[in-house]
């Protein structure tokens, strides 16, 4: 039986929660007494469906069970996670917390979705809460703020990096804890600066994306000024800008009335900005974004990246493919790889093989260490036969199969299976082993010519392609 | 004779303008008494044209002239735009203003790029700049605020849009415009949580950049809050959100002491967070994320994905390649490309033909119209033969010979040149004329069929290559 995960009220922030579980394998149990939670579930994992699997290079496990239950305690029952996001009303949370105490086995983690109480807030009538705050979407943006008992989130902390998301375990509990206080003042200006006519929403927005926005979903705030300071560091930083501090540049001293006129007139704004998209427009734009930006961070392994990569090198791999030969790769096709016509580009097809190749170089002892070592193999030529086509979400599986590797000379196939009996797509290719210092061909070392001489005989009774065009005998 | 731009006061800033005028063709006149100067600019400079380029699937012109001048007047004489980026003093700003005043012709743009002041302020002794200013890194960073009398701003900003910078005119002038408003609203508040212990400037940096950083950087904050308002909209968030307004959450009213016991704290928090890499380092690695990200949004056209996307369609295209035939990709290999064997990995070699046979696709008539109609070309085989090395920064030129076009086939050879005699890679590839509502191969229509056919028999005495595999009579 699989990790269970009980999620106490809907809504996106909920959905978002049982998506990230249920993606992740885990069992997930809906209590929401809203009769219009299923539907909402359903949507919020659409989306997550739709973007979170194209994060990775390795295919997620299978999706867990999702049952709804309308009784709190029920859906509790045996969860080795209970996660509550109702309203933002304390008196809320505390009856609802004291049914989950009620109904939840006592090593069981109490996660509440809470933007702004603390724990000691929480648990003021004896529950054993943590505060886990998450991001919007939650199926997509790592953060999590944890707050509470150290044992208590530390236990959280565990479980919340096996299903990929980042725990930020806050100090000291305070209002609001980190992120949103950043929100809020930003908020507070964005207000004056609508309100006082300096700007509109669209320009505000502008304003972000355009400059520090694209600085801080990398650095954040404090890396990015270290850079700023140059060569004299931090401290010349702090020393050029600390004054700032006396100016007054910002109104935050003061609050904007919140009255109808502001709220039409940013509302007004928001209608001419965005209005010509549906919010599941608007949603699926953002998701893809986010997977694609985060899918560049996951190279040089920064922010979101790394978190991606770490999570993705716990994922577990396939042996055998369809065909019987070991597979190289299993993932599935990111929003990027469509193009024009609806179906994935020619070129992702070789990025898949590449990765394909570079597994099996690694099966063979030819790992970062060879390379590290100096060796390596380069691609001389590719031959790429595309049978069908292929969609965004279709699950990529790809077999290789060793024609032949007797020396300098590597001769795989790679089939690019997508379900069915025959390949989607095949690509032949020949790589050279080098020396990475002189760039000129060399034969392998000791251990990586061996297996590769075992794999190639290993594979030298399974059917080959009826038309093999590299590495052939010239006639 | 190409366009001039003068740089007054070099350092970050101002070599980051040196950097984007002169890598978008200008010719650049810098003054700066700052007998470091020269150093300084070419470190910038030396970084943007590692990545500046890699933005763009087109090659940018070729860069203009850089020259550093003794004289103010020397640097400004002629030039279309002089941009001030001195020290952040109204004295001193004064003075120089009243130079390039003298020296410069009466319709040229003059630009200060200061962060804090108001064109009122700046003009108080009777020069006529406009605010320009940037956001670091200047050469990646697309936005720009001009604040300033409107005919002088629309000049402005026609200029920076030439260079690929998103102009942002603001409404009305205040001290620090608007994005620096926000920043030092979030400045002021994670000073408070260093300095009351809540969380480090890691901390503060992973709060950031692993939840809403991710979100600004592609949509900014009134869109982003849009979606989280869900189907009820903006008015439904304002509503659930704005009573918060008078809610304790941020400490904003307060200003920390600025003190050297505050410095001692975020120096060293940021030494442990970061010191383990050069500040040469961290600009390297923020600038292959920012290329990275940037890459990524412009598929979907989103923030800055959308202004690469603007300048690269305003940049020239080479008509002819080195062996007389058609250039269908010209380009700069951006840092992304490049794998562990320190050369440009096997499959953006198919990336670059790709975008190479949709070039040549619409060149004969088969466009994105025409797909709109229903017909378009799917690839049904490559083969990719590699012949050299590629490296970050080489500038890719493809040449596409249409070896065959009759009825639904298409042949074409793509030659990847890096300059030299001979290719670096060909890929031979075979499309067929799909017609898309029914996925099935069909003829191509009348104009697409004909000039199909004219190419292939203009192409027809062209040299083929010794060995060809696709699309050959078989013995």
């Amino acid at each position: 039986m699989g990790r269970k995960a009980a999620i106490i009220g809907g809504g996106v922030i909920g959905g978002g929660w049982a998506a990230r579980f249920l993606l992740n394998g885990w069992d997930v149990a809906v209590f929401d007494p809203d009769p219009e939670a299923e539907r909402k579930i359903a949507e919020v994992l659409a989306n997550a469906r739709r973007s979170l699997p194209g994060l990775y290079e390795r295919a997620l496990p299978p999706e867990g069970a999702l049952s709804y239950h309308a009784d709190l305690s029920e859906a509790v029952a045996g969860a080795e996670w209970v996660q509550e996001s109702v309203p933002e009303r304390l008196d809320l949370k505390h009856k609802v917390l004291a049914q989950v105490m009620e109904a939840a086995p006592p090593e069981t983690v109490i996660g509440s979705s809470t933007s702004g109480f603390k724990p000691s807030e929480l648990n003021a009538q004896g529950a054993r809460a943590v505060v886990a705050h998450p991001f919007n979407p939650v199926y997509l943006l790592p953060l999590v703020e944890l707050v509470g008992a150290s044992e208590q989130t530390a236990k959280a902390a565990e479980t919340l990096r096996g299903i990929g998301m980042f725990p930020l375990t806050v100090r000291k509990e305070i209002d609001a804890h980190i992120a949103d206080r950043f929100l809020e003042a930003v908020w507070r200006e964005a207000l004056w600066l609508v309100k006082d006519g300096i700007a509109t929403t669209e320009e505000i927005d502008e304003a972000i994306r355009m400059g520090f926005g694209l600085r801080w979903a990398q650095m954040g705030l404090f890396e990015t000024y270290r850079i700023a300071g140059g060569e004299a560091g931090m401290r010349h930083f702090l020393a050029q800008f600390g004054p700032c501090l006396s100016w007054p540049w910002t109104k935050l001293m003061d609050v904007p009335e919140f009255n109808d006129e502001l709220v039409d007139l940013i509302a007004g704004q928001s209608d001419a900005q965005s209005g010509h998209r549906s919010i599941r427009e608007l949603e699926r734009l953002r998701d893809d974004n986010l997977v694609a930006m985060m899918r560049a961070l996951k190279r040089t392994g920064s922010g979101a990246g790394g978190v991606i990569a770490a999570h993705e090198a716990r994922l577990p791999r396939a042996e055998t493919g369809p065909d019987g030969l070991p597979v190289t790769v299993e993932m599935q096709v990111p929003t990027s790889y469509v193009d024009y016509n609806g179906h994935m580009n020619e070129a992702p097809y070789l990025e898949v093989s590449a990765r394909a190749s570079d597994r099996f170089m690694e099966m063979i002892g030819a790992d970062a260490a060879y390379i590290a070592g100096g060796q390596s193999y380069f691609t001389a030529e590719n031959h790429i036969r595309y049978f069908a086509e292929i969609d965004i979400g279709d699950r990529i599986t790809v077999t290789t199969q060793a024609l032949g590797g007797d020396g300098r000379k590597l001769h795989l196939l790679n089939r690019i299976w997508t379900g069915g009996d025959t390949p989607a797509a095949t690509v032949e290719t020949l790589l050279l082993h080098v020396d990475l210092s002189t760039r000129r061909v060399t034969a392998p070392g000791g251990v990586v010519a061996e297996r590769a001489a075992g794999v190639v005989a290993a594979h030298a009774d399974h059917p080959r392609p009826d038309r093999l065009v590299l590495n052939q005998p010239r006639g």
